[in-house]
């Protein structure tokens, strides 16, 4: 007979999740707002659709943090790559008008750290209060060791139907600001990996800090802007640049010119880009660029949307022309 | 000056990425139901609140399928696990009296293959068309090389906020429905794999179909139970099995007394604790035994539960006593 197997032996401890529920729990508090009912360690959180909205509908993203997730592994640093998470779908979810109102995590890990886990969630909190979002759930799923560890974030919003970004208002004459982004947000690791580390062979804790630094998260300064100022369109710029994604806020007929010299563009992109010979296109093509969200807007509402964030550039503007980015 | 580095020599291809969303939208509309609004492919899913509800809340739930996972990439088969990530996710919501809106799915993979991608996807679609909800977004992420697939799924449902099943209905006297579940669902793989593969040295193969089977989606029959009958509250038996989550269900002063032989064991879970010599109690901690949700009613309801089920069994009642559960 075959030693009695246990699942502990298998590579899965149910003991220890109850400490990292343990663990979490106040941090998920920490980000209730008042729409949230019961609490943490039931089945699923549950949330009341807020009231005063005449037709209102759910936005909802879901989104990970590409390789970003390896800096952290490799430096055990894991106390922001959360916020990261959160600036990907909450900004993703504002980006079509909504305001971000709950917030789940799922975090795969081989064996279970539950100070690991404390800190991964430590971050989520932080991202949920910056974004205004309750944190009501998540799942932490130990895989045994031949895994690695993954994080994926899922983000739902609420919106007055009416109130949606649809890109349909956007114009020729319209004015393009972007929003602005001191590091890669979370976009790019493979290339920035591989040119600091492989290519440049920099040691990776002289490049830690800025590659950890956390994805600013501009949903409330995105609801200012909506507040102060006629918003026709977001774009959240993530894998594929300003070309890649200003493009999903333009209608046929419009044409979005940008024009290069028009904001700062932080050091670490110049200096991924001189380490690792990388051509304008593909930078422009891979990282934000110093820009992490755009705004486009009416051409009279430029004032009032740039004083209603705190770093902010008329970087182009929407001509007639066939749809598509051009950075000049 | 070294080559120009680029996205795709790192280890990503924005280009499959398109072949992807091509792949998957057709999949992603054949779940739509009235309340979605715009397309895939837009930043994030839209959908009304359903109307005609007083006070609506939302009841959201994240999970993944496990080392289950590991046996669709052993045996290359991808196209039911799908199916067991939405039934982990909206069973979840069901339990709590919820119905499943709609559905977000995160796909990560070491290497981008499309076809792969898109079986996956059609696996979710078809759990997502069974649980009634509507895909409406998702990400597929490629983190080059080192990494491997990982899956998270993310349900939300909506319920009047009067009709919640909080647990706090159930008392003395109360009946326990099992429903009954043909394969381990989505928990103890690492435990079978150990003891089938590892222990026993069985061929993948001849367990494949076995171990691949998909998961029971019981939401709707909960919905048609809740319909016919006065439900108490659910337990979906997940990790943990009956003990661990039957539990989450009583308020104190409850007991739940279950009679082992009161329903039929499939032979998976007989073959499992013969081959690997595991205890009654691992055995009960670990697999959901046959019951994959369990069902807590009143006493005058039974017929009218049973007969709303397809394979729905009487396997025990609630006593008073000291809040726990009981296997006799």
């Amino acid at each position: 007979m075959p030693e009695p197997a246990t699942y502990a032996a298998a590579g899965v401890s149910l003991e220890a999740a109850d400490d990292v529920v343990a663990r979490i729990a106040p941090h998920a508090r920490s980000t209730f707002r008042p729409e949230v009912l019961g609490d943490i360690g039931g089945f699923g959180g549950v949330v009341r659709v807020p009231g005063g909205l005449r037709d209102p509908v759910l936005v909802s993203s879901t989104d990970g943090v590409g390789t970003k997730l390896d800096i952290a592994e490799a430096t055990g640093r894991f106390d922001t790559i959360g916020i990261d998470l959160v600036a990907m779908c909450a900004d993703d979810v504002a980006v079509q008008g909504a305001d971000p109102l709950f917030f789940l995590d799922y975090i795969a890990v081989g064996r279970l750290a539950p100070e690991v886990v404390e800190q991964i969630v430590s971050g989520v909190a932080e991202g949920c209060r910056q974004a205004g979002c309750a944190l009501v759930g998540g799942e932490v799923a130990e895989h045994g060791e031949i895994h690695g560890l993954e994080l994926a974030g899922f983000c739902v919003g609420v919106a007055e139907r009416s109130s949606l970004l649809t890109g349909a208002m956007v114009r020729p004459g319209d004015v393009i600001i972007g929003l602005a982004s001191p590091g890669l947000r979370s976009n790019g690791y493979s290339l920035a990996r591989h040119v600091l580390l492989d290519v440049a062979g920099l040691p990776l804790h002289d490049v830690a800090d800025e590659l950890l630094r956390p994805s600013v998260i501009y949903s409330p300064v995105m609801a200012a802007m909506r507040a102060q100022a006629s918003v026709h369109a977001f774009a959240h710029i993530t894998g594929g640049g300003l070309p890649g994604n200003v493009i999903r806020a333009l209608p046929d007929g419009c044409r979005a010119v940008l024009h290069r010299r028009s904001w700062p563009v932080p050091d670490i992109f110049s200096t991924i880009q001189r380490l690792g010979a990388v051509t304008d296109d593909e930078m422009a093509r891979v990282f934000n660029l110093g820009v992490g969200m755009v705004a486009i807007i009416d051409r009279d509402a430029v004032d009032a949307a740039v004083a209603s964030a705190p770093e902010a550039y008329v970087i182009g503007a929407v001509e007639a022309g066939e749809r598509g980015v051009e950075l000049r």
